[in-house]
Formats: structure tokens, sequence, C-alpha cells
């Protein structure tokens, strides 16, 4: 078996996370900002080293394509994004994008003509802290936001991405989507501690996971501290707090994919010694089956009203959002597989739990995404740590899934 | 027994309260505001047409006396303030002072002499929602805080309590405290439902509750909300949400005199689908007896402790302010009890909840209140709502503690 060149790939990692290095350890390179704008200049001049010819969209999209013998053919896109949360760590996204330059590299070095062209790709603000919504350029791509409605998306001064996108330079010709892709694949950290506690190299992931958001709103009576006995209240945020405990006690007792996060609370009008007399918080809800998030939503409306009940207080559950699970293409998952399996490599299915343009690309054309282990699971986070090896693993499986879809036509070097 | 003017007193109360009045029925006169210092007008004019001749003091207290047979007996002090809460109600504060002017026109009407002086006070910025400290006239009176310190305090627009006397010329030529004072009497709404659960007028008030104030820290992990499983979490806010649960029934099991009340609570850096890494609320503890309190923080260091050591959390709980029980005296108190005893008003023992300028004066001459039931326990409410028999039937209590304390010497007219 082929490998990628697992010290280039390290030191490409670590070159770009000079770019927007924080003290901490950590990068900030919000979309399309100066910081983005320089690790964009970097990533194209490696692939104009790699021999690749740089195409940018109308939302900014990196696109390098390395042509196929049959150069008309929809092409084997893979890649990721370079932006990444104010604090972020040095893999999150750009380990996809470097990592599928690394196989263009391999390809170069070892000599393979694909029968299909390949095409990197890095799409434009995946992370949405800075522009909103997140997956911004994949979402472009896939028209799944109008380009117009992608170009108007304000960051919290006011800047809008078609202004960023012109003071950075990267506001391209290319039109936006509208072409067919043969197959998207995308490496990326877990972001989370399945592969490491299983002691698991690669995760073959078999799709986006489904989310449910929910707001609860819980109105009881406010009053004195100091002046209302205990059996007299109505206290709101006691309330709240024993469906918290609830809330916890469906998604452990459920199965272990289900997955619950109440992430913002908030007493309105809120003072030291008085009662809360009006609470209101968040419920993310996330399953691999969307029949599972049904019947977990049904759980969680009869408990908070049962709660809600017993306690005189009123509780209102809106939901606000709702993303179906997303399955990845069956035979794009099991190229992923194959390859780890040939390699040798320990690996497990494995859903995942964030977004990423891959989920958007999912709905667009087959699709699928290898994941490497990160250290505690920790992401979003400075302190975001992968190992040189298993980042080289995961591209490693990244090269023979690309290289199984794209068809080697010939080798004109032996490795 | 004599009665005062029921009617005479409602009819007082219901003119103070278009001074200020909002929309909903309520009433804004922050401390040393103009509307304020239209209600000082208004009472001072009362105060002469009652024959009375009033004096400020240095931090505007307003204090007006009727003489007694001993015109250099120590007075018999009674009053309460006229300031609001921002949207506060028509009784709380402004029932002692027009109740108090209320006495003095009844002894006028009854042609009753007493022995020692009457003195009618009301003291400034008790309520505390404009300038902190709450309290401040009875406590630069009492020396809990200097004048100096007092008058500087500022509002949120940076105006100072000493200029704003000026502004509505109440900064007065009185000094500030200094003398001996017989006894003190306030009468207050009750601001809870005890009274009127229990079907009594009155509340024979024996004291001020002890008051602790604690701020919590709960540490934990912070992550993404849909990567990390449910038992791989430490989830700071489910953690505190059981402390909240725990907390409650500590207070609820302890005995019905505990009070406790988490009024605030806050996730630091939250965010929807973010799992909580930190979380800190607030405690306010009350009880009638320091040693319940003591056993009651025991309890609660000891229930955090043990949750926090079960989730892998840290909790850190921190005493921020320490009020311990002020007794109110005891023959003040049964001239209260007596005096309702006489009229035939039902009535209890009842322990202050809520800070009073009778919490500050108690430490510095004999001390007692006498409540009155509110709806349904609102006050600091624009719906804050008593009755005109109640308030009449605190008056007349009142007056007849009064009397006690202050000696009927004569009586000119017969009722």
């Amino acid at each position: 078996m082929q490998h990628i060149n697992g010290e280039r790939l390290w030191s490409s990692l670590m070159e770009m996370a000079q770019v927007g290095a924080t003290a901490k350890g950590g990068v900030c390179r919000l979309a399309l900002s100066e910081a983005d704008g320089k690790g964009r200049d970097l990533f194209c001049r490696w692939c104009r080293e790699a021999g690749l010819r740089v195409e940018v969209d109308g939302i900014g999209n990196l696109f390098a394509r390395r042509g196929g013998k049959q150069p008309d053919h929809p092409p084997v896109m893979v890649g990721s994004h370079l932006d990444t949360q104010p604090t972020g760590g040095r893999f999150d996204g750009v380990y996809g994008v470097l990592a599928a330059l690394e196989v263009v590299r391999t390809l170069n070095d070892l000599g393979i003509a694909t029968r299909k062209p390949v095409e990197l790709v890095s799409w434009t603000n995946e992370e949405g802290s800075r522009f909103a919504p997140a997956m911004l350029g994949s979402a472009a791509f896939t028209g799944d936001i109008t380009l117009e409605a992608a170009l108007a998306a304000a960051d919290a001064q006011g800047m809008r991405v078609g202004a960023a996108l012109d003071a950075i330079g990267y506001r391209g010709a290319r039109a936006v989507g509208g072409v067919k892709v043969d197959t998207y694949f995308e490496a990326h950290i877990e972001q989370g501690p399945v592969l490491e506690r299983n002691g698991n190299v690669i995760g073959v992931v078999t799709g986006g996971q489904g989310i449910r958001w929910f707001n609860v709103s819980v109105l009881g009576q406010g009053g004195h501290a100091g002046t209302v006995p205990m059996d007299f209240r109505r206290d709101a945020l006691v309330a709240a707090a024993e469906m918290v405990q609830r809330l916890e006690r469906i998604a452990v007792g459920f199965d272990p994919r289900a997955m619950l996060t109440v992430g913002q609370i908030a007493i309105a009008g809120s003072s030291r010694n008085t009662i809360p007399g009006h609470v209101s918080f968040t419920i993310d809800l996330r399953h691999h089956e969307d029949r599972a998030i049904d019947a977990i939503e049904q759980a969680i409306r009869a408990g908070l009203d049962e709660i809600a009940r017993r306690r005189g207080v009123q509780a209102e559950i809106a939901m606000v959002w709702n993303s179906p699970f997303t399955p990845f293409d069956s035979a794009c998952v099991a190229a992923v597989a194959n390859s780890a399996a040939a390699l040798g490599y320990s690996h497990q299915e494995i859903v995942s739990g964030a977004g990423h343009d891959a989920i958007n690309m999912a709905r667009y054309c087959p699709t699928a995404m290898v994941f490497i282990p990160c250290a505690g699971g920790l992401s979003h986070n400075e302190a975001e740590s992968a190992s040189p090896q298993h980042a080289a693993q995961g591209a490693d499986v990244l090269f023979h899934a690309v290289l199984a879809r794209a068809g080697a036509e010939t080798r004109t070097a032996s490795c």
C-alpha cells in the first residue's frame, strides 16, 4: 500500500498554524479576515507548486483541479475549510484541506494519473463565528443558500461577506455551484472523544446526526427572597433546574447515541434577592436516527409538562430548528472503510456530531468523511491537538479512498 | 378604644399615590427624584397643617415633632419612607409615613397631650434602587454609614446623593443622628403572603431575620454539544441544576422559617450548542435564628460538595454577606401585641423577611414594627395592593402602641 508523506503533511500543518497563531498555541483565522487571506495565499502557493491552477468562485471558495484521463468527467472533490473559531485550534478544518493537498502531492510523487479529475476545495466561512450561517460557502455551492443572501451576511461590525471578500481579494470569477461533482471526501478531526476512548485511529463517518433545537420558557411567580415562605413559591428557576435534571436523565436513559445539551439559561430581570419568576433555556438534541429524536422529543414534552403541572408553573416548548439525519453515500463510506482495512488501521463507524461542509455536500453528491482522533475530544479550543501519526494515517485513508473513486489509470513511478 | 380616621388615612394614601403615578396603577418615586421632592412637599404641607414644624437633616431625612409634656424627653419616633422602587406600589413605605401622620392627626383630634414628644420621620432612600446602599438615611442617622459616604453615593448616571438633595432642596441644616430616641415604631405592608394566608390582620414583628449571601462557582468541562457522549460529560449546568434542586430540598426540609433563593445564574461564554463548562449562581439564605442559618450553611456545603465530587466538577462557595438576626425590643413588641389584642384585631408574631429602616433603628433604640397584609404577598410591584380596612386597623394599632410608649397625660376631648 502506498502512503502519503506524513512529515510533509505535518510540516504544512505547522506552517499554516503560524498564520493567525495565538499566544496559547491556537489559531485565530476568522473567515475573510486578513489572517484568512494570508492562509488562502499560502494554500494557493502550495497548490501552484503542486502544479494546480486555483480558481476562486463568487463566494470565495477555492478550487484547485488535477486533471484526469477523462478531463470532462465530474471531479472527485476533496477538502474542508481554512477558517477557524476566534480561539480555535491548529487542526479543525485546515487538516482536511492540507490532507487533500497531500493526496495530490502524493499522486504527483507516485506519478499516478487518475481517470477522473481530482479537485481540491477550501470552503468559505465554515465556522460561522464571524458570519452566520455556518458552512456558508458550501451552502452557496449546493444552492442551500442563494449567492445574494450569502454575500449579504454581515459580521458584528456590519461588514458584509461581499465587502470582506473584496478586502482580501478573494471574490472570484468562477460561477458558484452549478457543476456536477462525482464524489466529495472530507477528512477532519473527530472533535469528540470516541475514537480516542476506543483506541481507534480512523472514524468511518456514516452520516451527520439529526439535530433539533428547542426554546423553553418557564413562567412561575416572582417575589421577595425574604418574605415568601418556601411552600408558597412557584420559583421558575427551581422548576427549570428540575427540568434540566430530567432532560439529562431522559438522554442518558435513552441510548448511548442520544445527546442533549442545555447550553443557555436566563432569568428575566434577575436579582440576587428576588425569586425568579420567568426563566428561559435552550435544548440542543441530537441522535443518529430521526425516529429516536421523535421519541426523545415526546419524552421531553411529557417530562417537562409533568414538572410544570406539579410545580404550578407554565412551561412552553418551541422547536426552533429541525435538521434530520443526513446519511453519507454507502459506496463512498465503503471506500473509506476498505482503505482503512487495507492499510491495517484500526477503525470504526461513527456518526458526525458536528456540522461540516460534507453535510451540505451529502445532499448534492455522493459524500463521505474520514475522522482522526483529537486529544481528549477537545476542539474549538486553542489546546486542540492531534498526533502527527494520526494525521498521516487519516491522509493515507483519504488518499486511497480518493484513488478508489477517481480510478488509477497509469503509474509512471513505483513506490 | 380610640380609632384613627381610616377615611382620612386612605384619602392621603391615594393623594400621595398620584405623585409619580404610573400608567399601570403603581408609583415611581425614586429617591431624591423630582417626584420624591413633590412627595416630600406634600408630606411637609400635611405636617404643617397638623401643627408640626418640619426639620430636615443633612441627609434629607424629614422630622416633624409634636411636643410632649416633657419637651426634652427623647421622642417616640414613628415613620417609614416615601421613596419607591422604579415600578413600585402605592403602599411600600408611604403607608408607614402616612399612618404615622394619622397618629398625630388623631392625637390632635382627640386633644391628647403625651408625656414624651412624638416625632414623625420619613427616611431618605430606603429602597436603594437609585442609590446604594438601601436604607441609607436611617443608616446615616444611626451611624452605620458616615455622612460623607452617604452623600457620596452615586446613581447610575453618576449623580451623587449630595447633589440630588440640593437639586430638590432637601439638604437640611439639622445634624444627622446624634440624638437620643425613646422608641421607634414603623408600620408597613408585610410584602409576603403569611398574614393573608392565616387570615390575620396584624403582624406583630419580632425582628428582622438573618441573611447570608453566597456566590457559588461550578467548574466542569466545556465541549461541543454534538460530539461528546453523555457519559463523557462534566456539564457544569447539569451539576448546578442538581445543586439548585438540593438547595431547595435542604431549605424545605429544615423548618418553615428557612428561606433559600437562587436569584441569579450564569453560564460563562454560553452558546446553544456548547456544553456549559463554567456556571456561577447566587444563594440568598434567611432564617429567624442565626444558629439555624449556621446549620443550613453546613448542609449546603456538604450537599454541594457531594454533588461536585460525584459529577467530577469543582464547586467553590464564597460567603459575600452575613447579616445576623436583629431582634426587636420585647417591650415595644409587647406594646404592638397588646394594642392589637385590645382592639380585637386578629394578630400573630412574624419576623420581617425584608430589610427596613426599623432594622437599622433596632440597633440604636427600642424598636418594633406593625405589619398589615398585602394582596397575594405582592410587593415591589405596580400591582401592590392593601385594603382600606387593613390600612386603618394597622394605623389603629400603631396609634395605641405609640400612645402606650409616649404616655397619655391629658385628654381635652372625648371620643
